[in-house]
C-alpha cells in the first residue's frame, strides 16, 4: 500500500515518520516542494532575534534521517501542482527532474498556510518580506547581516507580528506596526488588549491602526508605505497579517472546504473523499465547545493531526476531540494567552455569554516581585458552563491558560471549574489563584 | 443567631467574613488564642529569607478591620478549652479577663495543626524553633537578628524544612537537614527526588537520611544534636517535621476523627454533631480521585472550607468535591508539583495502576535558556483513569500542574487528557507539552 503525503512540515512528516513505524512494509512518500522539512517554524523570530544563530539550528530533523534511517520516501523539491481523485494520482514538478505523476492508495494534504499578502504595489520589492517559511526566515536574516536596516516596519498585528517586533527590538531596530483595523487584537478584551499595548509602547514600537494601506515604494534611503493619512519610511518591510490555508489543490480536487476556507474534514481527518485525508493549517476542526467547525492553524493540532491520519491509514480508528483555541504568545515581558471563546464568539456560538475580569497578582500576599495578571472570563448564563480565558500578565499565564483549557475540554461548569484544586505556593500567586477568583467573581453573574 | 468559630485564621476568618457579609444580622465571634489573625503563613519563610522585612508585612487584614468595618466580634488572646455540645457552650481562658463561656446557635472548628516536635530532650532549649504560627515567625528572626547564626539544623525534610534551608541560605547561613526516614520526599517518585537532592545538596546543604534524633544539648558554641550515628552542632535547631491536626477540643467533645486525626467532615463541612463545622488544617476532606477520606492540611482548601461553611451557615446548602491534593513547592531553583495519587497511594486505593517517567525540555526546540523538566504520571490500567502526576523542574512546573488538577476532577482518562489543546510558543515549552508526552507514553502501558 502506498500513502503519499503532500507537504514535509509538521503534520506531513509526524504522520509519514508514525505511519512508517507502526507499518514498516507502506510505501510512505513525502513530496515537499522546499528543500525544508521538520523544523520548528514558531522558533524564527527568537532566531531572527539572534545574529549569532544560524537559522537551521531550527531542522529538527534532517532530511537525510527521514529518508536513511525512517525508510521514508522523502521527495524535496516536488511541488505537487493537481490530484485526481478518480485515477487517484497526484501531478507535478520537481525542480530536478521535471514533471512527475505518482499513485496513491491513501492520500495527505498536509500544504500548510500561505501569509496573506495585500494586493498593493511594492510588495516584491527587495526588503519587502514576509515569514512562514525557513527559507523566508533565512532571506530575513540574511538582509539583516548585508543591509544597515535601522527601521522596519510591520504590517500586521497579530502573533507574529508582535514576536517580530520584539526581534527587531532586540537587534536594536526601531519598529513601527501598522494595520488597517482599528482595533488592536480584536478578539482579546479591550482592558487586556490595553496592556498589551501599553507594553509594545514602552519598548519603543509606533503603533498605527485604521490606516489603509496603499503601497511600498522604493526611495533611495530605502522603502516608503504610504496610506490613508500616513506615510512612513523603513529599511525593511515586514507583511504578517494573518495567513490563509493552502486548500487550493484540494478545492481543484472537488474535496470541500470549510471555514475559512479551510479543507473540511471529520474527526478521523478524513476529507470528502474516503482515500484523501488532510492535516494540519490547510485543515478545519471541531472547536470542543462549540462542537461547530473552525480553522484554527496551530501547530499542536499539526502534529496530533499528523498522528491521526497515520493511526487510521495503518487500521487504528482514530477520532480527535477536536480544539479549544488554546494559544499563547509572548511580547517583551508579557505573555498573553487564550484558551475557547470571547464574549462575541460565544455570542455568535448561540449562548447566553457573560464575561468578568478581574486583577489579581502574580504572587501571594507581601512575595516579592509580584506583578498584576488580568483574568477575563466567559461562562454561559443559561447552563453554567465555563467558555473561555484570556489572561494577559508578566508571569505565570502561559502555563496557567492550561487548566481552563483542560476544564473547556471536561465541558465543567464555572461553579465546577471554581471548585478545583489548583496549586499554592507564594512564589506562585495567590491562594486563590487568579483563575478561581475569575471564576468565583463570574459566579455572581 | 449566634456563628461561634474557634480559631482566627485562613479557615475561620473567611468563614466569619463570609458569613457577616451574608448574614450581617448575625452575631459572629471569632475566637483566637493567639493576638494574629489572617496572616499569610506560608510566606514566612520567604520573610525570613529577608532581614530587612518586617515580619508583619504577612498580615493580610488586622484584628481592627474585622471588628470596626466588618463588625465581626473577634476576640484574640481568648483560648477555648472545652466544648459542650449538650448545651452548645464552649469554655476557655481569656488571656486579660480569665475564664469565660459563650453559647452557639452553630459552631466552626478552625483550629489549624501544629508541629510535630520530637519526644527527645532539648526541646525547649533556647535556639531550637519550630515554624507555624506568626509569634514563631517573629521568634526565629529575631533570634537571627541578635545571634550570631553561623550554622542551621533542621530535623525534617518536607515542603518547610526545605523553604526554610533555601531562606536561610540566602542569610548566608549553613545548614544541614537530618531526619530519621532513609528516603528524600519518599511521596515522590525515586528520579524526581533525585533531582531535588541534586538541587540542595549543589547549594550546599548536608543531607543525613536514616539517624534516629536522641537528643538536643546546650553546649559551649551553641547546640549539640545527637542521633544514631552521627552528632550535628549548630547555632539554630529549626524542627518541621510535618504537622498534626489540633483536634483534641473536637475529640474531647465527642466529635468522630477521621483520618491522621483529623476532625472528620462531610461535604457540607459538618462534624457529627450537625451544629457544628469544622474547617481548615484540623478538618479532614474527601480525595477527589479515591472518594475515600484523607487529611491533607493546604491553606486553598482551608480558605474555600471557610467559605462553604460560612455559606451553609447563613442557609445557602454548599457541598465541595473535596481535594486532588495539588500542592506545589519551589526549593533554591526547583520547582516541585504534584497533584493527585502516586503509585503507592494508587495501589492502595484499589487502582490497577502504571507509571511513566518522563524528560522534557522548559522551552521549544534550539530555544535558548531550556532546561529539563520531569513528569511522571499514573493511570489506572484496568479504566485508563487519570490517577495523579507529579514534575520537577526549573520553571514551568508550578503553573503546569494545574492541568492534571482539573483533569483529575473532571474524572478524566489518560486517553482524553492526551487530546487536550494545551498552550505552545517556543519561550514556554515544545509543541507536545510535557504533561503530554507523558500521557503519550504512559497509554503504551
Amino acid at each position: 500500500m502506498r500513502f503519499v503525503i503532500i507537504g514535509g512540515d509538521a503534520a506531513g512528516m509526524s504522520a509519514a515518520s508514525r505511519a512508517k513505524r507502526q507499518a514498516p512494509d507502506m510505501d510512505v512518500v513525502v513530496l515537499e516542494q522546499s528543500r525544508d522539512v521538520s523544523y520548528s517554524a514558531c522558533g524564527m523570530p527568537y532566531n531572527i532575534a539572534d545574529p549569532e544563530r544560524a537559522m537551521d539550528d531550527l531542522v529538527v530533523r534532517r532530511a537525510a534521517v527521514f529518508r536513511d534511517k525512517q525508510g521514508i520516501d522523502l521527495k524535496t523539491g516536488h511541488r505537487v501542482d493537481a490530484i485526481d481523485p478518480a485515477t487517484q494520482t497526484v501531478r507535478g514538478q520537481s525542480a530536478d527532474q521535471g514533471p512527475f505523476a505518482i499513485g496513491y492508495d491513501k492520500l495527505l494534504i498536509a500544504t500548510g498556510a500561505s501569509p496573506l499578502i495585500p494586493a498593493i504595489a511594492g510588495m516584491d520589492l527587495p526588503g519587502t518580506v514576509a515569514l512562514k517559511s525557513l527559507e523566508d526566515g533565512r532571506r530575513i536574516k540574511a538582509f539583516l547581516a548585508t543591509q544597515p536596516v535601522k527601521k522596519a516596519l510591520i504590517i500586521g498585528m497579530g502573533y507574529i507580528a508582535m514576536e517580530m517586533a520584539e526581534a527587531l527590538r532586540q537587534r536594536g531596530i526601531g519598529v513601527d506596526m501598522i494595520k488597517p483595523g482599528p482595533v488592536l487584537l480584536p478578539w482579546l478584551h479591550p482592558d487586556l488588549a490595553a496592556v498589551v499595548r501599553g507594553e509594545l509602547e514602552a519598548n519603543g514600537v509606533g503603533l498605527h491602526l485604521g490606516h489603509r494601506i496603499t503601497s511600498v515604494t522604493k526611495i533611495p534611503a530605502g522603502l516608503r508605505l504610504v496610506s490613508s493619512g500616513l506615510q512612513l519610511d523603513a529599511d525593511l518591510v515586514l507583511v504578517a497579517m494573518g495567513v490563509a490555508p493552502n486548500s487550493q489543490l484540494a478545492q481543484d480536487a472537488g474535496l470541500a472546504l470549510g471555514p475559512g476556507g479551510a479543507i473540511a474534514v471529520d474527526r478521523r481527518l478524513c476529507t470528502s473523499d474516503p482515500d484523501i485525508f488532510a492535516a494540519g493549517d490547510c485543515a478545519d476542526a471541531y472547536h470542543v465547545v462549540t462542537g461547530q467547525k473552525v480553522w484554527i492553524p496551530l501547530a499542536l493540532r499539526a502534529n496530533r493531526a499528523g498522528w491521526a491520519v497515520a493511526d487510521n491509514v495503518t487500521g487504528r480508528a482514530v477520532e480527535l476531540p477536536g480544539v479549544a483555541g488554546t494559544a499563547v504568545f509572548k511580547v517583551f515581558d508579557l505573555e498573553v494567552a487564550r484558551t475557547g471563546l470571547n464574549l462575541a464568539e460565544a455570542k455568535a456560538a448561540g449562548f447566553a455569554p457573560v464575561e468578568t475580569v478581574i486583577q489579581s497578582r502574580s504572587r501571594a500576599h507581601a512575595h516579592p516581585g509580584a506583578t498584576t495578571i488580568r483574568v477575563q472570563m466567559v461562562g454561559d448564563k443559561k447552563s453554567g458552563r465555563l467558555l473561555g480565558v484570556q489572561m494577559v500578565g508578566k508571569e505565570g499565564v502561559a502555563h496557567r491558560i492550561n487548566a481552563p483549557a483542560v476544564a473547556l475540554h471536561a465541558g465543567m461548569s464555572v461553579a465546577e471549574f471554581a471548585q478545583c484544586d489548583l496549586a499554592y505556593a507564594p512564589p506562585f500567586g495567590p491562594v486563590w489563584d487568579p483563575l478561581l477568583t475569575a471564576a468565583n467573581q463570574l459566579l455572581k453573574k
